[in-house]
């Protein structure tokens, strides 16, 4: 067995890990483990439900209605769970990230974006109307929000629906050609109806005025008739071929005066009457369009699912290849493990232990999520708001520079197709994109930050993933000289020391943010002074988040009650903090950590990669991905002694 | 034009460069444009041989074959300039990049490859039999080295070639699975013959000790008639879909006991006579194994100038994007364009610093490799081994960050495949990996400095581009305090302060290396004492690289006559090495940089890029790749105001 081969083998003084039992880890990571089981086991015995790697795009889409609807037919409705059980909604998606990342795509647009804007944005009438057809897929719909010009910025969109008050209709237009709604999923081929994003325009109450511009609302609009031709005023092109997900049908849509009666505004935050009058309970057109664009939320979360899943798919290949692989060695021996050398190890081992910090942060968000949905908190709104931005961009970002640190760990082989590693990158790749540019995103992010600053200043109450700034905001603490020089390791993976270092970058970035933002705004105005300050801007969301993440982390070692299963996840604990300070030139500057101290965390890093080398493969066994859904020959290998080349051999065509 | 909108509307307190004339800046990178417009005129007048992104493996092979045979048809014959002008011939690579990486890549196959190792490692008989069928492309041929399961270790490839005496024939064979030739260039569909890897095994002359075994060697060995059946005892199987690259038709290839005459040993370096003697010039196996791969270095030289063109399509694409996609802006304003964002510059103009770095360490490499070639100089071999393994792993490596950050920073639009940047990625993503895997090459350039280091002790004299290390061998240069406190902008764009910083990194990582690795030594012994040194040995050879590089770029901007373009490439020289300073924590441990100045260098930084947004449009139109070469819609834009929506939309198929 490779483990005990590198106990003997690797000469130097390798301190070692106890083993655990991968089974006891994964029960303590999965709570839905059956579901999962579930899921799996559809395609299990139905292989044929499985996308290979050489189909068209056609093809591609083909396949995963197929795959929808054989899930439906299993029992598991997607929209149900939307609507009842968050929990089971955000863990199949990340189950059905590996099986294939359109299957989730196309379930996410279909039933968080399409399914989601008519249940959070409508009223009863509705999801009376609407509800059943959609769960069972009889109704495909988009979520027709980007346009050609406007991506990020929602609020500048173009298209409109402007008022007919003599036929009591919404007439739906594309202006000109950069409001064509573009991107837009299941518009391609399937989708029967939208939820459209215009500015909704009514006659104005002094009837020399012309028409009111209330900004940015949503209206069901249907698209294709019965047998899936356009209705009149809708064209539709076929975006084309995508870097990846080509199993989603994404189109671009040109409204030319499309009409739709008045009750298709989904109407929960804002209604116009017969004679075209406006309200809202929300005072102002900011408000409404904070309320509308809140409810979608829950899509971030999905894709911080997912993407998560995605990362322990691939770096569970790497591993196990790795680990297989054998290249050089000392004369006269037999070769030794890829992941036997140092520079394999700083590569992966950094990626398993992120892998694992994310897999607990992403709880922790879901966890906010459903109490959100529960409470209707305020303050939980906010964090959820800014949580679920944040962590989507820290999650997705991570696994798209994981995917191809993993490719490249396993070289040539790792570029073979059926190995998957090249499709999940092209896949995941817009997962940095879509719902929310991850720049923009996490801006968002320090804008709470900042506003919860101000907030505290004036004794307003802070929720409670902002409550440990309280200490801090005054400004930079002192810190202790001495501490600053400590090299002694028991100090250097001391929970309290790691947690303090994340906290205090996240004060120190915010207390010189405000300021600096202050004496810019004078000079610059508003927008000029965010943009001089930008680089400080995303340093802080992605500092928040870390020191978040590794908060939930932390509080999974300390909850965990196997003692062996703990020190595994102490030691990736650790090593995903040491990282971040390592990584960080603010530590430096700021003289938070000297030279040697510094040092020392660089030798730990090396010594901590090297430990959780001799636990890797139970590490990534305890993510419980079968076989049948990794599907990458090399990286299968549950059981011991399985030769990586075996399954390779067979799908080049060798008889083996 | 987009230039002048941003110096009004910034409003910050922008600095600008001068603009210059693109047109002077190509006269100064490129000597070679006359071909270039030859190459690229073929695919202006026969746009038909332009690949699109829809094709299956089959048709997209059959489409590089034409455009392989349009070259040829149109005198350009790669195998031509490759034994007589390699200039021609590296230069080649870097236009046929950004029309297609697969024909680039198949080019290489058959000439570089299979053509070189024939002219190269062959004698007069060889050339004579071969050269004109493989300059035509009527003998398509392989480089059979990689097998299954040996990739980078080269030294222990198991296939056999055993001289049966009685026939005067090699016995090739395939002793097990592992051995089986794997990820063959032209094997799967084109390839006639090959250069086949083997163990040369000769009967002893002591006839009781049975074979010989002289290590690995080169054999011409046939595979396909003309009909293209595979000959007896030759098994392919094609390797299926890749990551990318799939219009070159790799395959596995299994040999059992295939008979070649004699003479197809490739003998440049040993000959075996009719008895089975074996002699060679070369004094010992690794010595013969060493010039044999040696000759090889040209592959790397080439993949080098690929990925430079990659890189500079990639930017050009990203930064006219940038430009002209506009998206929020201060209240009752225009929306700015994203370029003009403090995050975009950060990300895309140190790209473009690089960018041209890279350009001008790659000429200096080709011109070091046709000194090497005119002179057969010993010093000036070693260099180029040297530095081709460690300028091709740094460009590819580079490069293929670059493509992830370019699809970002183009948004949704650079998901669309048209747009070219996720198959450029994934195309280009196994430049890391094959004709040498960049981990080991940057081992190879560690080797290099440890055996310059060892020899200067013994006063043995150093290459060119190591003579600069004999002033810092005697240990780390005390460094003046003064000057690590030192923050003045006219002090951090000073080219001695900037090669000076680099320069000590290799020299303090040198020297600190080599006392490691004689400590370590003693307990693990030098496998181990090196597998624990090789996070350093890995930074070193890249300090190395990025120490060579600078001093190109650095000789290029003295040498530039023109003021104007020279002030713009003097601001991206000082950017790039100030991006290296700034990344690397070994300025900070060394206390070289103390924080006062890294803060003012990341200020500086920012400032250079925010210089460099006003002249990045001409600065990308300088590298001269032509709309129809560079085919991405949202890319296009060599003249001032193109809307870089209007072909995009027509691609889509609305009106325009």
């Amino acid at each position: 067995m490779l483990l005990s081969r590198e106990d003997t083998a690797a000469g130097a003084a390798v301190r070692s890990l106890p083993r655990f039992d991968p089974y006891i880890m994964e029960t303590y990571l999965d709570d839905l483990r059956e579901m999962k089981r579930q899921v799996y086991d559809l395609f299990k015995y139905n292989p044929e439900l499985l996308t290979g790697p050489e189909l068209s795009k056609e093809e591609h889409r083909a396949m995963v209605r197929t795959q929808l609807r054989a899930l439906l037919k299993e029992g598991i409705n997607p929209l149900t769970f939307f609507d009842r059980d968050y929990k089971k909604y955000f863990y199949l998606a990340e189950c059905l990230s590996m099986v294939d990342l359109s299957l989730m795509v196309k379930s996410g647009v279909q039933y968080s974006l399409w399914g989601g804007s008519v249940l959070n944005l409508g009223t009863e009438q509705h999801r009376r109307a609407y509800y059943d057809d959609i769960g069972a897929f009889r109704l495909p719909g988009c979520f027709a929000m980007t346009e050609l010009k406007h991506g990020s910025n929602v609020a500048a969109l173009q298209t409109e629906a402007v008022l007919d008050v003599s036929t009591d209709e919404w007439v739906i237009n594309t202006p000109d050609e950069g409001a064509i709604k573009w991107w837009i999923g299941n518009a391609a081929e399937d989708g029967k109806a939208a939820t459209v994003f215009a500015r909704l325009k009514v006659p104005s109450q002094d009837s020399q005025a012309g028409l009111v511009d209330h900004g940015v609302h949503a209206f069901v609009v249907p698209l294709r008739d019965e047998a899936g031709r356009c209705l009149p005023g809708v064209e539709i092109h076929d975006c084309g071929y995508k870097v990846g997900l080509n199993g989603v049908d994404n189109g671009a849509i040109r409204f030319s005066h499309v009409r739709v009666p008045r009750v298709n505004l989904l109407d929960r935050f804002a209604t116009v009457d017969k004679s075209g009058r406006y309200s809202s309970p929300l005072t102002s057109e900011s408000r409404r369009f904070a309320a509308t664009l809140g409810e979608l939320t829950g899509g971030r979360v999905g894709l911080t699912c997912g993407s998560v899943g995605v990362l322990k798919g691939a770096v569970t290949i790497a591993i196990r290849y790795s680990a297989g692989r054998q290249q050089f060695g000392p004369p006269d021996s037999a070769e030794v493990s890829v992941l036997d050398y140092q520079s394999t190890q700083l590569k992966l081992m950094p990626l398993l232990a992120t892998a694992y910090c994310l897999h607990f942060a992403k709880d922790h968000l879901v966890n906010l999520y459903v109490d959100m949905k529960r409470t209707k908190d305020a303050l939980l709104v906010e964090e959820v708001h800014s949580l679920s931005a944040g962590l989507k961009a820290y999650t997705t970002a991570f696994t798209q520079d994981a995917l191809s640190v993993c490719r490249e760990a396993c070289g040539g082989h790792g570029y073979a197709a059926i190995n998957r590693l090249g499709q999940l990158r092209s896949d995941h790749d817009i997962f940095q994109t879509f719902e929310g540019d991850n720049t923009v995103l996490l801006q968002q992010v320090t804008g709470t930050l900042l506003k919860g600053y101000r907030a505290r200043f004036k004794g307003a109450p802070l929720s409670s993933t902002f409550s440990y700034l309280k200490q801090y905001v005054a400004g930079a603490l002192p810190h202790n000289p001495l501490v600053t020089h400590e090299t002694d390791v028991r100090h250097l993976r001391d929970p309290a020391f790691l947690r303090g270092a994340l906290r205090y970058r996240v004060a120190r970035l915010l207390f010189t943010l405000q300021l600096r933002l202050r004496s810019q705004r004078g000079k610059l105005g508003d927008f000029y002074a965010w943009n001089a300050c930008l680089s400080h801007i995303l340093a802080l969301a992605q500092a928040h988040v870390e020191s978040v993440a590794l908060n939930s982390f932390q509080a999974a070692v300390e909850a965990c009650i196997d003692p062996d299963c703990r020190r595994a996840l102490k030691a990736l604990c650790d090593l995903f903090a040491l990282r971040c300070i390592e990584k960080d030139t603010l530590f430096r500057n700021d003289e938070y950590v000297a030279p040697a101290k510094a040092k020392a965390i660089q030798r730990l890093i090396v010594q901590l990669c090297s430990e959780l080398r001799g636990v890797a493969l139970p590490l990534v066994a305890a993510w419980g991905v079968p076989d049948h859904i990794l599907r990458a020959p090399i990286g299968l290998g549950v059981h011991s002694g399985v030769d990586i080349y075996k399954e390779y051999l067979a799908a080049v065509g060798f008889d083996v």
